[in-house]
């Protein structure tokens, strides 16, 4: 079932391993086109990740009919798996009972 | 001097006093239209403040030709600034060093 067309805005965070720090933003230098286009075509945009020492901050916004459907593509797709286990090695979750999932936190303010 | 148009992509961190989130989320809600003028005004867009606990992750883009003038003029603006001393109330800095300033982090991934 398909919903009206909504433009969701997103943030999560995630912490990094002290050691992995290079080797993270290397991988994110040079993302592997089949996990890029898996996002796109999942309707999300303007994704950016920001980082703060060990702390990583993801902002992203979601233009599509189906969210529950177009998320589940991306897990569905073996590359954006290859990719999310791969950065599972180089993540710790910043609270240690989420088992390596980033963090979703609340919009307080918006202005377009 | 202006540069040609540039959009940049800004994330920052700050946090907020234990006791302070609720009024603090009061504030953000009916924010005063002043503020929101003299940020509009500025060449930013797209701004939105993310709250996690007491931390608190700001996204925001800036399309302009004069960065420092913009921002410099929210900075001369009496509601801001009346605005900016009250949110100080209610913040602590990530790095205590820090004096109250939203501390910016760097960008390592981003998809349009």
């Amino acid at each position: 079932m398909t919903e009206p067309r909504v433009r969701r805005r997103e943030a999560a965070v995630m912490a990094l391993r002290e050691d992995a720090i290079e080797e993270y933003e290397r991988y994110h230098r040079d993302v592997w086109p089949d996990v890029l286009a898996a996002i796109s075509a999942a309707g999300i945009r303007n994704y950016s990740i920001f980082r703060l020492g060990t702390l990583l901050f993801s902002y992203r916004e979601y233009e599509g009919d189906d969210y529950e459907g177009d998320l589940a593509a991306i897990d569905d797709d073996p590359a954006s798996r290859r990719w999310a286990a791969l950065m599972r090695e180089l993540q710790q979750s910043v609270e240690p009972a989420r088992d390596g999932s980033w963090l979703p936190i609340d919009e307080v303010f918006h202005l377009d």
